[in-house]
């Protein structure tokens, strides 16, 4: 196309860039490692939101907000905690900015510095389990059941647009729970909600599994994921689930009284999704014209172009769209009637193209007159002649349609890349050759799992959940191993 | 009541904080000046953003997402902005924490010190505008119309809950126009937006106007504002909206070609309203026995509460109470059956009227015979006896009705409470005697303004829109005046 995109082949990093900024989703910023997320790319975050606050409350959650600055002393109140999230921390040290005496420009105020500083969340547990404090008392007062969308500042070195940034909107989910049984099943509940999102809405495959000690939340007993696979061989978690056992509960003495007056800590779970979701689709769906939004979120599911020559056909043109939006809107359609003289058809195609709008209605005065409109879809680039009666069910129909299809061919392309080595030099091979996810036998330990990685950039991604049991020899030490586990190359 | 709330009579300020922390909106966190939103607290917030949401985009207007960072620089870019902002800026320092060498928990790292200092966002014209200068080249890419929900920090030295807290939650609209006529039009359209929301969904009524220069928002050319009336006759700023000129434009460089291919600046407006207005609505409905929270945005607006002995009477009512629910339910009612057997009825009746419910339905089994329920107001404290035939339509029609009678009564004690006074002695008897709006002559100047607030801590509210024009003498140095202005102690 005309847009200039970098193809896959050529530049996949660069192929990514391009659909991120051309595409209108969002930007570099003045400030190192942030981005702009664009009011397009904004919309599409608000209706996955929107879907995913639903299902957390259908599951009995509640929203509350809690401060984005933390006392410094309360990282290192969780000992994994502390080592898992202080090298990365955003600190405010000074409250109070002045003129400067010299008179270049203003400086931060000497006299303005905190007795103790703060620290930009990286992420609540700390500061909401110090609240739970005052909040449990009581098994009467548990569950509790809380959910909170915020901003969150990690201090990354090396930063992408969506997969990783300084700052990134998430949301975390941190429940209290009587029992380990319960919190556990929590934490597996919310791995369920995870993926029958990113599944039934973002139409991208994922693997649950739980992670390996060295990959696991700090300050975690259970880490569960989800992973999904891009198109260029490498993995990218989508979520993960922890079950935190008692670690925050006895870090910030959070007890509870049982039914028989006993007092024990508290058991907890907390969970979250973030921005990065929007690159993972990108990814997954994608192609060298541009986005290719899964329907279900994209922020226009339709766009109507008319095709005409004088303003004499356009007032009749401009008619029938208008009915046919009432009608798709009527049905809940997102549908955006694109009559704007500034440009001509086939800019707009293109520019709906690289936006990747899943269906192209177009339309001029010789269809009208035989009761039809050219119809395209984003996802094959098929076009077809659909009959203006009935259009609006049609399209209802076609929308559920192109999300199975994008399902399905990722799907495919996953279940093609998972692989299975069954010693070193095939493993090397298959990582290199194809990435992808590779199947194999490993010792157990973190120094072999810390050696592969050392060697190859490959991790562990994830034990499967319900694991086929397997006897078999590490690829690398060719130590015993009970069970093959997912290695791969990652975002 | 049994909840211990301190009575307005006794200690207005208390019986507020008692209604935010037992009533189950807000608490103190560990974070000084920063507050934690509870779920009930919560609820309310979400009801009121979705609605000013649906309104903004009504509007045209778009969400994105700006960076919470902003370079110390860009503060600078505007003079009168970096005054107004730069006295209560958290201010980022570092990147890093480290283990103390000396054991002593954790430390800042001196090796991870920023070249450039980072502010958190106290708002987001300066990071907005710098990236609208890559957004804007040409007539054709204005108007931008973005809204943004976000955090916005700033170091107040005395906070309290919802009012005045380091930390707030708020949306800050951010337009871009091509004329001067556009942008004013632009910035009383959104005032007018707030009006409707905070009349029409809060039932707080308030004066629209424009503030003196002295109390603009720093970098404005106008601020418009709304100003609501309490119960303690302190006047609160609900909303502002500002015509900012070409004051950011020029600061950071933004010009755009209009058809002629002229450059020019673009013209600007910014406006916000924040988690305050929960502070408005308690100081403006509530009573002596909890909160009054209007249905429009009430979290729960319909409770049931069961009235049985005994586990066989428990069965039919909790049937029939379901049917009801589904009922309301399908009216688009939020109601809640609480059927909890670990508290009885009198103690949820207390409860739900603390947490200002406005409607409580009883039932038992001689009112399920006569097929009737006890239907409470919360507003009125009335109680009626409503037939179940048609109860959800009349349900409705009720929780419109209290949204009226709500307004009415803010808006007859708003309209007792503006009164003028036409010499200093009136001006300070009133302020002293019941406080309100007083309405009265001022000589313009800035001086005299500042005078007056030194003396009696009151201030000009606003400037009414379309104000009379009325010659007579200022009340503090008998200069001639044009026209009466509205003063008030404030929040």
């Amino acid at each position: 196309m005309a847009k200039e995109l970098t193809s896959r082949a050529e530049d996949y990093s660069q192929w990514y860039n391009d659909l991120v900024i051309k595409g209108g989703l969002a930007d570099y910023s003045a400030v190192r490692g942030c981005m702009v997320i664009k009011p397009y790319g904004f919309a599409l975050w608000e209706n996955m939101r929107d879907q995913l606050d639903k299902m957390f409350k259908d599951t009995g959650h509640v929203n509350a907000y809690f401060p984005l600055l933390i006392p410094k002393s309360f990282l290192s109140k969780e000992a994994a905690h502390v080592e898992g999230f202080a090298k990365e921390c955003a600190v405010v040290t000074h409250y109070r900015l002045m003129n400067d005496p010299d008179g270049n420009g203003i400086v931060v105020d000497p006299d303005a510095k905190l007795e103790e500083e703060l620290i930009i969340r990286p992420t609540s547990e700390t500061i909401i389990w110090s609240t739970y404090r005052d909040w449990i008392q009581s098994y009467r007062d548990l569950p509790l059941l809380i959910n909170q969308w915020a901003n969150v500042v990690r201090w990354e070195m090396r930063t992408r647009l969506f997969l990783r940034t300084t700052e990134f909107l998430w949301q975390e989910g941190h429940t209290a729970h009587a029992t380990k049984e319960e919190a556990i099943e929590e934490a597996e509940r919310m791995l369920g909600v995870y993926a029958d999102f990113v599944e039934g809405y973002m139409a991208v495959p994922v693997i649950k599994g739980v992670k390996t000690a060295n990959e696991r939340f700090a300050g975690a007993v259970e880490t569960y994921c989800i992973e999904a696979m891009m198109q260029d061989g490498k993995a990218l978690q989508a979520g993960t689930s922890h079950f935190l056992g008692q670690n925050f509960a006895k870090a910030f003495d959070v007890k509870f009284s049982d039914k028989n007056n006993t007092l024990d800590y508290v058991w907890a779970t907390s969970w979250g999704v973030t921005t990065r979701l929007i690159g993972a689709l990108i990814m997954v769906h994608s192609d060298d014209q541009g986005l290719i939004i899964p329907p279900k979120i994209a922020p226009m599911q339709v766009v109507i172009v008319p095709i005409y020559k004088g303003e004499d056909s356009k007032a009749p043109i401009d008619a029938k769209a208008n009915e046919m939006v009432s009608q798709l809107k009527a049905l809940g359609v997102r549908v955006k009637y694109d009559n704007n003289d500034n440009s001509r058809p086939g800019w707009k195609f293109a520019e709906y193209e690289l936006k990747g709008v899943p269906v192209r209605i177009a339309m001029g005065l010789r269809d009208m007159e035989n009761k039809v409109v050219e119809v395209a879809r984003r996802d094959t680039k098929e076009k077809n002649s659909m009959s203006m009666d009935g259009l609006a069910e049609n399209i209802v129909k076609l929308l559920d349609e192109i999300h199975q299809n994008l399902y399905n061919k990722a799907l495919a392309f996953r279940n093609e890349n998972i692989k299975e080595a069954n010693n070193w030099d095939e493993f090397v091979k298959l990582l290199d050759d194809k990435g992808g996810f590779i199947s194999a036998h490993w010792d157990g330990t973190a120094g072999t799992e810390e050696k592969i990685k050392d060697k190859t950039k490959a991790t562990i991604r994830c034990i499967p959940l319900n694991n086929k049991q397997e006897s078999g020899k590490c690829i690398l030490t060719g130590e015993p191993s009970v069970q093959r586990v997912l290695f791969a190359r990652a975002y």
